[in-house]
């Protein structure tokens, strides 16, 4: 990793009007400088002030680590001990640019240390840093989209396995053990596994239950892994033996809504109107008031990150950045069904990271 | 669970002079509720009001996980759709009781919400639930304290084991992969695994690596997992086949100050003064600036928690408070070492929660 990334946001910071961006452990963290810091009680923060040149401060115990990362080469190194006040450190390192005015401090930072820097700097305006970082992290470098398409086809792999291990008299954590084999296999680290059956479809964020697969059953499979630090997001729908009752033709409406939300994708879109694409499939018919979530999230080195695709995102989407188009129908007591693909903005259009085939896929 | 925690948690507001605690995904969030929710870009957010009844802000896709914790029965769920603002839903409910003064808002809430209820709440004191929840985590009721020793003994059942696996020509990884099934075998899950041989031992925070042990390395072994929610956390020295020169003297020194600071732990005594005992016998023999890390830390359901055994806690401990005693010597380029045991505050004294032997053991 070069510093061409902190680069980019110290640019970030200055058009914001910002002194600086505060980054404590996060995809943030290791976006900038490559290190995957822990976050812990004891404090690390990557200072970039928009005139100077970054510092991470860490603790002395994990200094090794920092200097493993490869960290050390992008930023000066300020370890603090057991009786030193890393606070003191931060507010220490700005006041050599002057009194701040404003600060980008990590979304994901532990609350209690933004308010253990708002004590020790009154007055001083403090930013999400999203609102700095999201444009940067959205926008993905062609490795990085070298990287989504490459995790993309290793889930393609495994969802290609998933229909052989669905039959009556199988639990959906039984599956989910061979799921698990079948991501790490093809995966640095499995993410998360879900299967939900029969009822426990209708649930969007069930995982895995001991539900004893049946005859007729629907079945949804949205699993995900981490390869080369990039996440793959995907999801399918599995019918045991035999198509329940209803399930075709809500299904068609489904891909139907998939497809003309993928369509919609091209740079300057809006995220709200890829949202609606899907939605007005869905809503005409009459199936609205069950897709209960938006339509899809960001992916990257966090496997939900910007730009989220929901009615309440106006900002257009723009060449290379990534994410989900994921819409579902829920029907309480009965099933659930979604399909889930990863998607790129290019520069005239849009290009999918999975094929599998979108259709209920029926098992044994 | 009853809502006796939720209860003193409101006393404890009270008696801060705020007007609610709002508590993120945490372990304060299981403390209070038994909800294990995970931290996401969708809020979630437990209200507690100084003077009302406890609400759960949940995101609607999470509502099913939020009612199968059992939280519901503690605490008035508040779902919210994608088109709502959670932010919105959490100062309408503070809004009952008044315009708010002072909140305490979780340690580890992601900092992108409190500054947006910043934004939303101008001029309202935000403190650190830290400050509000620190006694009431920290001083442990006898179902706690029983299952720290059980996971006590379970990982003293480990390091039973861990003798048997170290041999010159074994890397560190492969002994971690032997030690991660023995830690499987009586826990819930793997917490830690650190295996840090030779030179590695220096490293504090060395976890594994692929250095193959050899004969005359001492290797540091730093374990931990989880048994019914609670941690266990133990640090053994070992030697493969003969001990390094000096280690047996430095290790004579450590084992003294690992007894006279758990001997120091009582009720009423300053968490630095039982810190000052394990310094003072190392700095006497000249290893002062050799251990650079405090004594211990907290212990429960978070693997470090209130109270720290540092100089800079003076606040005295209490019964039913449990911690690590765990002081180390680091010597660069050769090796490290140091004893950890968890023990608990007693009516009258200290328990200890591990009771392996604390000398070197010699594998091999």
């Amino acid at each position: 990793m070069d510093g061409a990334r902190l680069a980019r946001a110290r640019t970030a910071v200055r058009e914001a009007g910002l002194d600086a961006l505060l980054v404590g452990p996060s995809a943030d963290l290791r976006y900038l400088v490559g290190y995957d810091a822990m976050a812990l009680e004891r404090l690390t923060m990557l200072v970039v002030p928009a005139d100077g040149d970054a510092e991470l401060v860490v603790p002395a115990l994990e200094e090794p680590a920092a200097t493993a990362s490869g960290a050390a080469d992008l930023a000066g190194l300020r370890p603090w001990t057991e009786d030193e006040d890393p606070i003191a450190t931060v507010t220490q390192i700005l006041g050599r640019y002057g009194t701040p005015q404003g600060l980008a401090v990590s979304d994901q930072l532990f609350t209690v240390f933004t308010l253990r820097l708002q004590d020790a700097l009154p007055g001083v305006a403090f930013r999400p840093s999203g609102e700095v970082m999201r444009e940067l992290r959205a926008v993905k470098e062609p490795s990085e989209i070298a990287a989504l398409h490459a995790v993309g086809a290793a889930i393609d792999g495994v969802h290609a396995q998933v229909a052989s291990l669905l039959a009556p008299g199988r639990t959906e954590a039984e599956v989910a053990r061979d799921i698990h084999e079948l991501i790490a296999a093809e995966h640095d680290e499995v993410a998360f596994i879900i299967v939900a059956s029969g009822p426990n479809g209708a649930s969007p964020h069930h995982a895995v239950s001991d539900r004893v697969l049946e005859r007729g059953d629907a079945v949804v499979v949205d699993i995900g892994g981490v390869k080369d630090g990039y996440y793959s997001d995907m999801t399918r729908d599995y019918a045991v033996e035999v198509v329940p009752d209803g399930y075709a033709e809500l299904h068609a409406v489904l891909e139907e809504a998939q497809e003309r939300a993928v369509a919609a994708v091209a740079p300057g879109v809006a995220a709200a109107d890829i949202d609606a694409a899907a939605r007005r499939t869905i809503e005409a018919a009459g199936y609205g008031d069950r897709f209960i979530h938006r339509t899809g999230h960001g992916i990257g080195i966090e496997v939900h990150e910007q730009p989220y695709i929901v009615a309440s995102n106006t900002a257009p989407v723009t060449s290379g950045m990534a994410f989900s188009i994921e819409p579902g129908i829920y029907i309480p007591g009965r099933y659930g069904a979604r399909i889930e693909d990863i998607v790129v903005v290019t520069d005239d259009g849009v290009a999918r990271v999975n094929h599998r085939p979108r259709e209920v896929l029926v098992a044994g």
